[in-house]
């Protein structure tokens, strides 16, 4: 029997699919400049025992196994290799306990982000993480890459959460790690060491988190800086004072205008940069008091406080409006404009300097960058504006993208804040990482999956 | 030539010890029930490259090497094995670094926890973890064994702290690992493996911690309760309703007993267990105002606010005295008498369960146990009363030990909450972890020591 005739016998009927035009729509997630493939078969599970069965008929033929959620990463980690069985994990999507005495959730893969942040608000409860994909992404896609987003400057990101896991190893066989307890040290962090490894050790078929008690409604300003290293200054007045943001975001000139292009809210296109700042605590009015204060004090030629909820939540819709004026701002200068979507971190100390380096790197290639991004955590990413049409601007766009990495790591920064190494960046962490950094990771890659079947070439080389 | 011949022609004369006396005050840390040996030398490196030049020479031989702090742990981690080499860390005891825009510290492992604490708070920031050894306990110890504290319930346990680290692998090459950013996802979480790896995996020679903006000093209160049951239950609506205290211990009327008898301070003999919970934000006073009703709700006959900081931590000596307490009681009882300090624990809604379970098996055994803990983490510490001096004595102690770990383990919960695997709960590990589980650590661990020199016999089978 060949694979597909085996995963047949094996798993009901609903759970396989071969048609060439459903594999296609599997091939890839939302990252740019990297290579997808075509897999053999989809596979989309129903139960952890279906996972069992599927990985161990691909691993006893060498096929490899790449695990999907939703699609939405922005590295590749995702796509498909050619002759690959995908697992299409969003069927697995129930939330299968939220007890809010002990305040842990235990979901299933597939369950949506925001469904889950809604049923625990629901029940007075908050699961922190909110990547930007969050109304469509999985828990267990953002378990795989230790999602970020935007409330992590307070509240750290998916791996702060994570408490246990369930994953099939690259064998069949059903690995627990973890506990249900607020603490615990029993063995070696294997929970840890699964979050973020984009399925190259296993595949996650159940995820037990710890919640939040649910923050007070925030409040939020918005602060208008004329130049980058004002803004920069401001935020690390911030963070040093002790004020604890529940959101501190940044957007850039490019981004001001092309927002304003996009939809008119009368921002101020000659400002080099705006702070969002938003806090959730019961103290949230004089918080935001004391950060606009700070914000004024290193430059800031306005600042807008909301006076309400409503009002704050209108406040983000400029942020809110980044990528789809981004995408326009493309098609407007080109036919087939798009967008390369960056990802970077550095010390916050170092924020000005990541935006002025930014500019002048896009100005030396004649490329328009904007940059937008989580500016309390120093993590930014920057868009790079490419004709689709012509490859020596995609090549222009990719050499900007490898300069930034390349003053991100020299500003002791790191080549990936939140959107993960998947295909993108797998040389950049090989650069990062040094040859004892890369020697221990295959080597924790080879005692997970010998076969090296699982989620081949995502990370690490194949 | 011989090791320590090699050792000494390698390094300066005053990192090597072999004065047999002194070899013999590094036998072994403050556990209990376990086995300790002979070290055939002790290395005392003060740098990164003096810890790869020993473990290479111990390396080519194949002598086991035994990393060692302050010798504060409780799981004989740290304990010697025969002709073993120890490194101990203490003489690396420098802070490289305290930055507070980027809110993060660089440390040597030797470094004291109380140093560091107090060198933050000297620049208005604050690192959390705060083991009850903290006065004397390293930072590559507390990371070690990923250490605990009583701050935790709010402010988690080491390895939140732990962003990045220096390691000397088992072949004395030096691995980094982590960052100096906020967030950052490149490559698996190494750091987060190492954590808690209680020197099985390689030896910490630096250590990058986050560090938070110090809080306000804090306010607290005592509640005094007739039942574990409703102690218990005072437990989970506090966490329940949103509160969060810097502290929430628990301790029990064996333990109130123990500290009148040892210093009287008018405690309730009476009561089944008091609550001390304090808080530190900056509504501290009205945080504890909600707790004091909800203690009072749940069944509290007695709840005494501190009404200052002085008076905050004079409510706090109570705790603090628990130990000497319980060895006093034990020495009252038996001329050699001693205490086996357990740790375990469960989610919070088991908390009553626990200690009446506890209290049962204590009087079936007609052992003294008493319980203190982090009661708001569901982390116990049972204090079992034994009479060195009578076999029969230690064997009951060793018999009530192991009914909880299966007590607490059929709750639901952990075999360790903070104090580690080490010797003492090596069988109990591989029972909580079944065979999976354990298979997947030997891999990890074979991947990153093949040939089980690093702490063998810790954690895992050597």
């Amino acid at each position: 029997m060949d694979l597909v005739a085996e995963l047949r016998a094996a798993l009901p009927a609903d759970r396989v699919i071969t048609d060439p035009d459903q594999l296609t729509s599997f091939r890839r997630d939302e990252a740019d400049l990297v290579d997808d493939g075509m897999p053999l078969a989809v596979v989309r599970p129903r139960s952890t025992a279906e996972v069992g069965v599927a990985v161990r008929i691909a691993a006893a033929r060498g096929v490899a196994i790449v695990p999907q959620g939703a699609r939405t990463g922005l590295a590749g980690a995702a796509n498909a290799v050619d002759g690959c069985l995908i697992l299409s994990m969003t069927g697995m999507d129930e939330i299968l306990e939220i007890d809010a005495v002990n305040r842990i959730a235990v979901v299933q893969p597939g369950v949506v982000n925001a469904a889950l942040s809604r049923a625990c608000l629901a029940q007075g409860l908050h699961y922190p993480p909110d990547p930007g994909s969050w109304e469509s992404s999985t828990i267990g896609g953002n378990a795989a890459t230790n999602a970020g987003g935007m409330c992590c400057v307070k509240y750290g990101v998916t791996t702060g959460y994570v408490i246990g896991l369930e994953v099939v190893l690259a064998d069949g066989e059903v690995l627990r790690t973890g506990r249900r307890t607020p603490k615990g040290v029993a063995g070696y962090d294997l929970t840890s060491l699964f979050v973020g490894s984009e399925g190259t050790l296993g595949v996650i078929t159940e995820i037990t988190l710890a919640l939040r008690p649910a923050p007070p409604q925030a409040l939020s300003l918005v602060a208008v800086f004329p130049t980058t290293a004002q803004a920069g200054a401001a935020v690390n007045e911030i963070m040093a004072s002790g004020a604890s943001p529940s959101l501190l975001e940044l957007l850039d000139r490019v981004h001001l205008r092309a927002i304003e292009a996009y939809r008119p809210m009368g921002l101020d296109t000659d400002a080099a940069a705006i702070l969002l700042a938003a806090c959730d605590s019961a103290q949230a009015g004089a918080e935001l008091d004391a950060i606009a204060a700070l914000a004024g004090r290193a430059g800031a030629t306005e600042v807008f406080r909301a006076t309400d909820p409503d009002e704050a939540a209108a406040l983000l819709t400029a942020r809110r409006l980044a990528h789809p004026a981004m995408e326009m701002l493309a098609t407007s200068h080109y036919a087939r404009g798009g967008l390369i979507i960056d990802d970077i971190a550095v010390p916050r100390s170092r924020l000005a300097e990541l935006l002025d380096g930014i500019d002048a790197i896009a100005a030396r290639h004649d490329v328009i960058v904007g940059v937008v991004g989580h500016a309390g955590d120093g993590n930014l990413h920057p868009n790079i504006v490419v004709d689709r049409g012509d490859p020596a601007s995609v090549a222009r766009g990719q050499t900007v993208f490898d300069e930034i990495m390349e003053l991100g790591l020299a500003l002791g920064g790191t080549c990936t804040g939140e959107h993960g190494v998947g295909l993108l960046k797998r040389d950049w962490l090989a650069r990062e990482l040094g040859p004892i950094g890369m020697r221990v990771h295959q080597s924790i890659k080879t005692a997970l999956d010998p076969a090296g079947i699982m989620n081949p070439g995502k990370v690490l080389p194949a």
